[in-house]
């Protein structure tokens, strides 16, 4: 027997490779590959030695538990510690509202799976993030998007778009939005944009789904604390489930985030999660609220800001110098990425195959596109490469660029 | 806003609250009560000085990979080590079968999500796992059971559920088995048996989801290693999906189990798996893996065989001292449970508080079975308390059993 397809559910068919782990297994491949495709943080940022001394008090053996089945909602301790990030962002919560997901991109597949039926609609923002597409494409959901302006989202567009999608009789589920420095365009939605966009999802009686792993990545030299408070911290209605992870600011090896949510939600998505996995992994959540309880995440957040805002210095300045204003993108004020416009008439997928021989990948801008556009953008990430890489890998594409060109 | 009934999916409605997960979370609250509800592994034998420094080598900061993003197949040393363990076990595979999943729980989320449309049939044994009821439920499966003998699944009622189904033109998906000490019942599928199944599916045109998180706990004092050969290791079709852990040999806390799947089906199993959570995680595959390199988990292998052996037959005398003949039970020849029939006309489910009460919990069978029926039944297990909880828990279950009789 050679084929299934007989075998495949309707979701299974229409499921496809992501395009970022596509980067990912191309990037094993290669030899000496510099990538900024996937959104990696910087693994010399870990705090290990701190990491290896936690991993050792766990490991002797006195708590059984450390390695143990757990409850589902997550270990308690590490949700009271979550709870007491939400309030240091303006947004204080209770343990109901609280769920531990598998990284963020299980938060995502469970919110989709508890909120969508196949053909209904999730509003999105035109680019979006791809890991968000993958889960609402295997829930069958039709994504609709919606553009940007500089300050984020378009509300005439989200308005004008609700009203057509209203008028042909399709159901809406929720507005999915990343308002801290987007993936995949690093752009900021603005504080007056944020409280209208609670106060449109009220009028038209829809759920907002926030997802907000970057916010402590904020740059100093051009962001404030206030412009990243989360949508959800002023969502006084139960608007909004928001999205949160431990992944880019302490690694994403341990798979821990979080999702809150009002509490009949988090119930349904803790149902959800039951089948999914259980549980998130108990060593994990273990070595992540030791984090937060001897302050070492504290810690680390100043010395991550600094150190992702200088690679977007070197990334910026090594773009200037090698292409001049042949390129063009949105200066990212926080976040792992910088979202550029390839001249005309570049292909930015067609370009790939050139890069990859120059040794640089990154992501091809469609992607992230719902509605098949941006072929002439691509997602440069510079928070893992070291300067000199970033250096060497912008001079690299510079090369496959000015082939393209000739 | 209080209420999101508007909002729930289809799929959301179904969801409930699993019974197990129930159990744990009364536990949790309850003082000195001892459980015999959760398939917990006993965490005195889980190897806490080699995982120790296992951790101390990896956390050093060496091999940034240890905590970064990976590939969702997962790491490849991990791979090959289970090809290794799959060929021990008469199954000799390839890397584009495997996929490493977050917990064998993960495994039938995805299989559930890859061939199962809304109101497609799932055959499962009479009673069968409520992990994988859960997930089969979740992607609105109908589950139809078919009953069990001695030597496991009757091949009558087999033929005779799937000739009705397909009299009412039901779309049956395939057979979902754990043919190694069942869950509940303890009970083992007879190796002619194995065979016939293989026949049978491939007669049918049907695949078999073979779960096999028990095998390697055989007792040896009425089970030999042929006895729990995989159905797989015959397949010579493509029939079978095989699903196996370390939760039960190593320990749950990792959340590292693996897929076994004909590649076109491994491939989709792969990219529902980028939805739901990108990749197990990288610390708990490294540790896992090293366990299986240093020989740890091979060296563990007849500790745990003897250790819950000995567990068995201290509640089976345990039993036997408290309730004579008024309580039976197929004999446990491996795993972690024990599956009784109550006196006559004790409801399970009913007896359960007054059993907290006492100090102990069970899970009433009804929650394995499909059919709604069961209500007799208990299923004890043995696995995690020691053997003086195990004594004074069935002494406890006595008596509520007596108060209840009374």
């Amino acid at each position: 027997m050679t084929t299934y397809e007989r075998f495949f559910s309707r979701s299974a068919a229409l499921m496809q490779q992501s395009a970022i782990r596509r980067m990912g297994s191309l990037l094993a491949q290669k030899h000496d590959v510099i990538s900024f495709a996937p959104g990696y943080p910087a693994p010399e940022t870990f705090p290990w030695p701190e990491l290896q001394e936690i991993a050792r008090e766990l490991l002797t053996g006195g708590d059984g538990s450390v390695l143990q089945y757990g409850p589902t909602r997550g270990l308690r301790p590490l949700l009271d510690a979550i709870a007491g990030i939400m309030a240091e962002r303006g947004a204080p919560t209770t343990i109901e509202r609280l769920l531990v997901s598998t990284g963020s991109q299980q938060g995502l597949d469970l919110v989709a799976r508890v909120l969508v039926d196949p053909g209904d609609v999730v509003l999105v923002e035109l680019p979006t993030y791809t890991g968000a597409i993958t889960a609402f494409r295997n829930v069958q959901a039709e994504m609709v998007g919606v553009p940007q302006d500089t300050d984020g989202i378009s509300l005439e567009a989200l308005e004008a778009t609700h009203a057509a999608l209203v008028a042909q009789g399709r159901r809406i589920r929720f507005l999915y939005v990343v308002p801290n420095f987007q993936n995949p365009t690093g752009l900021l939605i603005g504080l007056p944009k944020r409280q209208a966009l609670l106060e449109w999802a009220a009028r038209r009686d829809l759920l907002i789904v926030e997802d907000d792993p970057y916010r402590e990545l904020f740059f100093e030299d051009s962001t404030t604390e206030e412009e990243v408070r989360p949508i959800r911290a002023d969502d006084h209605d139960g608007r909004v489930i928001y999205l949160s992870s431990f992944s880019k600011t302490l690694a994403p090896g341990f798979r821990v985030a979080w999702i809150d949510a009002p509490p009949a939600i988090a119930s349904k998505l803790e149902m959800a999660k039951q089948s999914e996995d259980l549980l998130t992994g108990s060593l994990d959540q273990r070595i992540v609220y030791e984090t937060c309880r001897r302050g070492i995440l504290r810690r680390q957040l100043p010395l991550l800001r600094r150190h992702y805002q200088h690679k977007r210095d070197v990334m910026v300045d090594a773009l200037h110098a090698t292409f001049g204003d042949r390129l063009s993108w949105p200066p990212p004020r926080g976040g792992f990425f910088l979202w550029a416009t390839l001249p005309q008439p570049i292909d930015a997928d067609r370009l790939l195959n050139r890069a990859v021989d120059h040794g640089v990948i990154y992501v091809a801008g469609e992607a992230f596109f719902v509605d098949g556009s941006g072929k002439s953008l691509v997602r440069l990430s510079f928070s893992a490469p070291t300067p000199a890489r970033i250096r060497e890998g912008v001079r690299r594409l510079g090369s496959a660029v000015s082939e393209e060109l000739r």
